[in-house]
């Protein structure tokens, strides 16, 4: 299993981490999302690594900034 | 019509103004909720008057909370 951390801006509120963990959960392969409102931090475990581009593609699909990637 | 205002406390984002309209708006007698994110103002339209804590108690529902009412 395969663990990435990435941080977002942006989430002000748990609807906010609701939708990140919605949007990134869809991404194909990834098998658990995990959202820190304080801090920003996104985990993303997934079987195999993911390129980083999807995940941030899908956090911008949710109306967030990634400000730090793998 | 009537119109009342409120103003909700509490909201950081789209998702918590979308919160509350969805809220009100589920309160018998309500025909029309507006809510403006950066005031806090809720407008709440109905045919007849409704009853304040009906209002304020569907906010809380939404977790907001009302500063200021009829």
């Amino acid at each position: 299993m395969t663990t990435a951390t990435y941080t977002v801006t942006g989430m002000t509120c748990g609807h906010c981490v609701s939708s990140v963990k919605e949007e990134v959960g869809e991404v194909a392969g990834v098998t658990g999302v995990d959202v820190d409102l304080a801090t920003g931090l996104l985990t993303v475990q997934s079987e195999a690594p993911i390129e980083p581009a999807r995940i941030v593609a899908a956090v911008e699909e949710a109306g967030y900034t990634v400000a730090d990637q793998p």
